[in-house]
């Protein structure tokens, strides 16, 4: 059964504020197994609204119109609707009477204009869910059924989730139940991932694949349909082993976590303890693994060595390692990560440096020349890397990676 | 000149990635005194954006369409929009060759599909920024002008901004010479502020105003039109001037530049030095911080001193401090400063602890609770806070009033 969603409002055609209301109906829609086929934004004017009304009605079963409910002299959706449609608007006396209740209890002064609000095409229901200083209506015309919420994001959520959802998923009677799992991939490319999905057995039918670029991961929705829940999560299992089998490391884990919440889920489940020293990524890879709630009970600390006086005094680096191989060296970043995990008393020390750019960068170390040392009880790692892109893109690729080797490395451990 | 803006891509219409690129394009028109009559969002599917385009042409004088340009099976703008205008395909061999060379620079490997990318239907003028991934292309159709733009958000924004907008202002001809400024404001909501900007004189008249709240700063935009650019930038001026003697210090600098740019370009010209001790915000100051090219400068390092341990060793907080105080207090806060302004010899030395939350809080020190401590070379300054919010924006909000406080201090300095 497939619908539409109209958003009406200038703020959102001028771009002032971002639309809340259609995104929000499309994806309760979505993950209910119905389709939203198009959203469309405009501003508060009849004739426009009106055609694009009209044009709906012809084509969709169900139509969600938000936005243009209220007292003021651009709320126009109600007596434009009525008149596309070719309904008389009839005064509503319980609604009238709620108007007033409502506005007493706010101590708010009666206006003429409020009157407006209690007018409703003929054949209206209203959707009213209580303590809301605003209701929607619903209309049947013809085949299609109509929905009238307000524009306020919260009180269009409340009418959408008590009354249209409910009403629409009644209706559909046959659309089943919908599971989705969002996975997250690093170090593989949008389309090889297509490349590597389409030569899998089990990718071939019965589930919907959906790719999203996130710098610098990519992310992937599969979406399975069918009447039993518990089956359909066993089928995304099935599929999320099938992909890891290919991609192999490349999958950050079988949930769709975020890596600096799986990074620390497995510091804590071995009793380990964390500490950096960042050089070119500046504080980045602190602040990601400490937006992660209760990260001190595995996170104790780091440097960030930007001049190399603190690689000398609180990383403890030789002074021969800085003057004979440089600060951005392979040997520079293993004597940090040392030195970090010695710093804090760690059992972990992980270190990044690195050129960002756009200067400092020379024809030995060009601009994106990034090591990421990792030191453990047992030993000290060295990876060398040389990215592309600006000077944020590479400190965000050196994060992660810096924040990828150790998931891998905390995997074997 | 009226048209209208076309998003395609199913994350858009289930609703799993909220639109940027035609609330950004809708924005930016408005401000440059275009107006997109509608917006609409669909999925990547051909028949309905074929129909959708159609009757687009048959309304709008531009279009704007934005995704669906990739190389994998679900982007199919271009060749469904070739069939629907009655346009071949052609194969452009300069684009062809940008994508073998992009991609060697990229060390992917070449795969057919990538062929696809190089396929632009005749008479398309090829939009390139350079550097980017992606170009688009621009099409006349009749009367109307067509725009394709990729879908990731920072490459629409670029080709947007180098080709589309000067392309349509120029094409609008009479409008003029627009300019615009944004200045950012901090400490100051978006109602108090227009409160503000309602009651200064030289705003009654010939300047549109918008409003962006862009957590945690509020962004105002100026846009004035005429003949002479020179003229129009004296206006901005004395309007900036008029709104700087209102807000004063909450007016983050003329020039709408990020605070650690301004921070930095005060440190850098008074010939000061800078290092941190972050407790709860792990790291964000410094990232800011460094995200600016050049910040080594005046940039030495940090203490990320997340744990206890690292307060005593690497920042030399008296344990007698900790003991009594805590790690969330004045005291602590003053000691960090002075520790972080030692350790690394720098000039100042900029400190923050606080409980970021959920977990942590007290009813004497609930979850918000933020110190904020600053060492100058003369003397040592403590300022307390509550902020509300969640985890991540309560360090956000820590590392930004941090940051101003440097600024308010460096401007007296």
């Amino acid at each position: 059964m497939q619908g539409e969603i109209i958003a009406t409002g200038t703020e959102l055609i001028t771009g002032r504020v971002a639309d809340f209301n259609a995104r929000y109906a499309a994806r309760r829609l979505h993950e209910a197994g119905l389709t939203a086929q198009r959203l469309t934004i405009l501003g508060d004017e009849p004739p426009l609204f009106q055609e694009i009304l009209l044009r709906a009605l012809g084509r969709s079963r169900f139509i969600i119109i938000t936005g243009g409910l209220g007292a003021t002299e651009d709320d126009v959706t109600v007596a434009a609707a009525a008149q596309a449609l070719g309904l008389p608007l009839l005064l509503d006396e319980g609604l009238l009477a709620r108007i007033h209740r409502c506005l007493e209890e706010r101590q708010i002064p009666w206006l003429e204009r409020y009157g407006r609000l209690a007018l409703i095409p003929r054949g209206a229901v209203i959707l009213d869910a209580g303590g809301l200083a605003c209701c929607g209506f619903a209309l049947k015309h013809g085949d299609a059924r109509l929905f009238f919420l307000p524009g306020v994001p919260a009180e269009m959520q409340v009418l959408f989730e008590a009354y249209v959802l409910p009403s629409l998923m009644e209706w559909a009677g046959d659309v089943g139940v919908v599971a989705q799992r969002t996975l997250r991939l690093f170090g593989i490319s949008e389309t090889q991932l297509q490349e590597v999905v389409s030569k899998i057995p089990e990718f071939r039918e019965g589930v919907r694949v959906g790719y999203y670029p996130n710098f610098p991961e990519n992310h992937l929705t599969l979406t399975v349909r069918g009447r039993d829940r518990r089956i359909l999560e066993e089928t995304l299992d099935r599929l999320t082993v099938a992909l890891a089998r290919v991609v192999d490391d490349m999958l950050l884990g079988p949930e769709g976590t975020p890596l600096e919440e799986l990074v620390g889920r497995q510091l804590k489940e071995g009793g380990l303890t964390l500490a950096l020293a960042e050089s070119c990524t500046g504080g980045l890879i602190g602040h990601r693994l400490t937006n992660v709630a209760g990260s001190s009970d595995y996170f104790l600390g780091g440097v960030v060595s930007y001049g190399n006086q603190a690689k000398l005094d609180l990383l403890r680096v030789a002074p021969e390692v800085l003057a004979e191989w440089g600060a951005v060296s392979p040997e520079t970043a293993l004597e940090m990560a040392r030195g970090a995990k010695t710093a804090f008393g760690a059992h972990l020390g992980l270190a990044v440096t690195g050129i960002a750019g756009p200067g400092g960068g020379s024809p030995e170390k060009p601009v994106g020349t990034v090591y990421i040392g990792l030191a453990t009880p047992h030993e000290v790692e060295v990876w060398h890397y040389l990215f592309q892109g600006s000077r944020e893109e590479i400190k965000i690729l050196s994060a992660q990676t810096a924040l990828d080797r150790l998931r891998r490395k905390l995997k074997k451990m």
